[in-house]
Formats: C-alpha cells, sequence, structure tokens
C-alpha cells in the first residue's frame, strides 16, 4: 500500500475539481492511498465516505499569486507546506500538488530535503514528441542561474526520470542552445557542454550534443537539459504557441462555415494534442534531487490532470525514482 | 525608383521558386526595380523578357549548411556576397536573401557596414499575435552573448522595426525572462533590466518590464527583447510546437474519418496560421544596425514568401528604416 499526499486546495481551481480527480485515482489503482490536505470542510466528508481516502486537515491556502518564500515562511499550516511535512514524516511517500510551482519548490526543498550531493534540485516535465517518443525536459525554471555541475546533475537525474517515466533504455541527453554545431552556445552554454563532455567521458551521462529548441517536442532525445532561465522561456513559448494557434483556429472558424464545421470535427484531436502539451496527460512536473517525489500540476487543472498527478506521483514511489536518482549521483562522486 | 537586389540562389529551393517571387512582386509594385543575383543560365533568360528585372551575374553559391564566416571568405563571387556588395556600392538599396542566415549575417555586416555606434546588428522579425497585433522580436541568434547596452539598443532598433513594419505608434519594449515580477531572470537578464530602466529614465526607449515566453505571441508588447541565445531558443521552440501540432494533426486525421473531414476543412486555416508563424507572410528575419536593410528568408520558402521579403526589402528602404535607425542610436550619444 502507497500513500500519495494530494494537495486539495491548490491552484486556480475550487477543491471539487482535486477531489474529483482524487476519486478517479482511486479508481484506478486499488493499492492507492490518498492523504487529503485542506480545509476540514473540504476534506473530511470526502474522506468519510471512502476507505482509502485520509484526511490532512490545514487551515491556510496559498495562492497562486503569493511571493513562494515568504508565503512558506508565513504561512506554516497551508496545504503546500503540511504536505510536504507529511512527506518528510513518512505519513505519505510522495506529494502532488496543483498549487503554486515556485511555492511547492520552496517547501519541499526546505522540508522534504535534497539527495545528498545535490546543490539545487530542478524541475522537469515528460514532455509528448511524434510517434509516441517523449522527453524529458529540465530545468524548466527552478534554477535561473545554473553552474556547469549542476546542469550535469540535471542529465543524470532527467536520464533517471526518462528511464522511469518514458521507458527510456539507455537515455541520451542533449543540451538546448542555439544551434547544434558544439561550437554554438552563449559562454555559459559551451561551459555547460564542457562538462557535460566530461560526464560523458566519465561515464556519467550518454551526452549526444547540442540541440535546438525545435528538438524539444520533435527531437529523438531522451533528456534535453538547459539553465532554467532558457527552460521556462521555451517551455512558455511552446505553451504560448498552443494557445496561439488554438485561438487562431478559432477566429478562422468563425469566420467561414467551411472552417467551423472542421474545427468542430477536429476538436477532440485538438484538445488532446493541447493537453498532451501541457502536462496534464503526464501528470505535471516532477521536483528532481529531493528525497522523496514531489510533483506539480498546472495551475488549471482537470480532473483528468489530477488523476494523472496522483498516478504518476504513485509510479515514482513503486520505482523508486529518488533512490535511484540518489545512486546516480553516488557513482559521480 | 527603388531596387531590391534579390538572391536567385539562397535557400533549399529551385531559384525558379526565386524567380516566380520576384514575378510577384514586381506585378504587386510598379516602382520596384529588383537586380537579380545568381549564376547567368538562371538570371540572364529571367531578366531579358522583363523591363525592372537587372542580371548580376554570379559564380558561387554558399550552401545552407556551410560554415558562414569561412564560406564568405572564400566565395568572394557567391549571391550572398555579391548581393551584400550592390547594396554598398549603391547599385540596389536594400537586399534580400532565403539562403543561410549566418552567412547573410557574415556578408552583411563586413561589407553593408554598421550604422555608427552600433556594436553588434541584431536580427528581429515581426511576429503575428491575436487580433492583429503585431511583435517585434530582437535578437534571433545573431548574438550568444550579449552586454546590457547591446539589448538596450536592440529595444532602440526594435522600437523603429515596429513603427515602419507593425504600425505602432510609441512601441513599448518588454524583456523576455523567466517570470513577469521585476525580481526574476539570470544574473544577466537581471543586468539588461536594470539597463533597460536606465534607458527609459532617460527616455530612450519605453521599457514596460519582464515578459514570458508566452507573451511573444499572446501578449501586448511591440517589441521583445532578449540576448540572441534565448531568443533563438524561444524562435524555434515556437516552430516547433506549430510543426508538432500540425503533425499530430495529421496523424489525428490519418486515425478517424471524422478528425480526416474535419482536417481538410481546416487545412487552408492552418496553413495561413503556420506560414504567418513561419514569418513567410511577414518577409523573414531583418538585420538591425546596418546602414541598408538587409533581409532575410526561410530556407523552405514559396514564391509567396520571396515576394513579401522583397516588398518587405522595398517598405524598410521607402520608410528609411536604417535613417531612422541612426537618428535614434544618435539620441543616445
Amino acid at each position: 500500500m502507497n500513500t500519495v499526499c494530494v494537495d486539495a486546495m491548490g491552484g486556480d481551481l475550487t477543491p471539487d475539481v482535486v477531489l474529483s480527480g482524487i476519486d478517479l485515482a482511486l479508481g484506478a489503482d486499488r493499492d492507492l492511498t490518498v492523504l487529503v490536505a485542506g480545509d476540514a470542510s473540504v476534506v473530511e466528508p470526502f474522506c468519510a465516505s471512502r476507505g482509502r481516502a485520509v484526511p490532512l486537515v490545514t487551515t491556510e491556502v496559498i495562492a497562486m499569486g503569493e511571493h513562494p518564500a515568504t508565503a512558506v515562511r508565513a504561512k506554516r499550516d497551508s496545504s503546500i507546506v503540511r504536505g510536504c511535512r507529511a512527506v518528510r514524516e513518512g505519513d505519505a511517500q510522495a506529494f502532488f500538488s496543483a498549487g503554486s510551482t515556485g511555492a511547492v519548490l520552496a517547501a519541499a526543498t526546505v522540508t522534504v530535503g535534497r539527495v545528498k550531493g545535490v546543490s539545487r534540485p530542478a524541475l522537469a516535465a515528460v514532455l509528448p514528441g511524434l510517434d509516441g517518443h517523449q522527453t524529458v525536459f529540465c530545468d524548466l525554471g527552478a534554477n535561473a542561474d545554473c553552474r556547469p555541475e549542476m546542469v550535469v546533475q540535471f542529465a543524470q537525474m532527467g536520464a533517471v526520470l526518462a528511464e522511469v517515466e518514458a521507458g527510456a533504455g539507455h537515455p541520451t541527453v542533449a543540451l538546448l542552445s542555439n544551434g547544434t554545431e558544439e561550437t554554438k552556445g552563449s559562454s555559459q552554454a559551451l561551459a555547460f557542454h564542457g562538462a557535460l563532455e566530461e560526464a560523458a567521458d566519465a561515464g556519467l551521462v550518454d551526452f549526444a550534443g547540442n540541440c535546438e529548441g525545435s528538438d524539444i517536442l520533435l527531437g529523438s532525445h531522451d533528456v534535453i537539459v538547459s539553465c532554467g532561465f532558457a527552460g521556462n522561456i521555451a517551455l512558455k513559448a511552446m505553451e504560448g504557441t498552443a494557445k496561439f494557434m488554438a485561438a487562431r483556429l478559432k477566429a478562422a472558424a468563425a469566420s467561414s462555415p467551411r472552417s467551423a464545421l472542421g474545427a468542430l470535427l477536429v476538436k477532440p484531436a485538438f484538445s488532446a494534442i493541447a493537453a498532451d502539451l501541457s502536462g496534464d496527460v503526464h501528470g505535471g512536473a516532477c521536483l528532481l534531487g529531493l528525497k522523496a517525489p514531489v510533483l506539480v500540476g498546472h495551475g488549471h487543472t482537470s480532473p483528468e490532470a489530477v488523476m494523472n498527478g496522483t498516478l504518476a506521483a504513485l509510479r515514482t514511489v513503486r520505482e523508486d525514482l529518488c533512490g535511484r536518482i540518489a545512486a546516480s549521483l553516488r557513482a559521480d562522486a
């Protein structure tokens, strides 16, 4: 029996959406127990009528717009801080929240703690690709400034996530840059490149060289690493493009009967692509480098996305993601 | 009468596509003369039967994959080098090529020369937005490493391009970062932010603060500036997302009759969005900071894209883009 703590108050949603997602997850896996963190009025009635849902009553909520570190310090009884504490104290093996990414990162780093040797945890997502290929992309923005040794750790940790979540056999790692040639890159990216080559020579990563922004979704790499600054910009640029195309298609549909019918007919396929791109299909972003799995969903989410996030957290527990990351980093020492 | 030099050998295309595009441009503007650079067998028969097409016979071609600086040095009689030289010598007022961006950048910087005070030219595109809004995005990758004063120049030059090409009245400028708060950013981006604030205090730019990757297509800024490293990654990530969505929609169409019909019906709208995003509608990317307009189209292009690029080059001549950029930068000195 595995227990995942789920933040019932997270995100821009009403708790009802999260609770519906927890119900879906409980239905999908008979060995799952969910520790449901949130207001008593929300979590107690829900858990009372369900066998594998346990209430974790909290009294505070960190909103999406609050300053992460300040909010985490001030709101010790928030669902995010209490959820992380439940993981540290062993009441749950993993935590999933659709709340503020920054607040979850801040709370988890302090409370759950880092794997020995990890300087800073990183945020990774498993992104869709063509023909069923999936790519782990890291760092999505936890670390705006990175040192070369941090990027090597992103590569090692990302490779473990690619094995666990994307089914990669011997994950290859590419470095995000402004061109595929090894001479391309900012001076910082060139330093990352050098450190990854050294790590490859030492047998720590299977480094495939530089890749471009278009390779994130269209390429064949198992892991793409970047500083969190460029990684966040790329992720948001991709999300923005998907939204832009959806909006433009909607506008085109409004302008002609032909396009309107077409848009209606492709809508399910388009929605599936958009959900896949948003990370909702995969369960959100995973914090790498912590002693226990902590996952963050999108702020605007759905019961299915909450289910996927909860089940992804469960998988990382069963596959011992964090233990394998610790072992991978020990090989380095 | 204005003369634009067009590279007939550029890109992954046969010269026929470029020549068809030149024909479209000549038809669209009766005061345009095109200096057509390329092999004698290509440009002489074409120009012989047209009143406003003048051949510029060249004997070498720089291919897409060649190292830019090396190729420009070695192939002095290539269409790219000769096209830039024609602009310097006054035989044409602007140059458009659908060839290697790196080679055009290298040749133009050396041959056409920089506006006084410009340390490095930058590459800018006018990107589509929602509700007809357009955003100038700069630098797209000409400068992987940037100093703060370079980013301020991108802002000043981009604002002039936004006035000329996107019809912006008093262009606002935002800095691409990993969050909108002013505390967000890599240490380098924070230095850019500080320099842009100082420039705003001095009345040189209308600085609106930080923006995110999603704001490139969805935001309301007139100009978004970035170092060329992050700018190139964002641009390629957006292009990759558009291609990914098109490929996934095609795959969905193959899987069900409903989606197949829908995809067929939305195809014109979808193609229009893709062309708009690729820059083909707008005429490609513009090198800012040179003494004369030099524009670069996509390698994979169409007669319409070549026409748009040629006409965009003509507009920048008529609107005196380079003179206005020089005046804008003098205000700084």
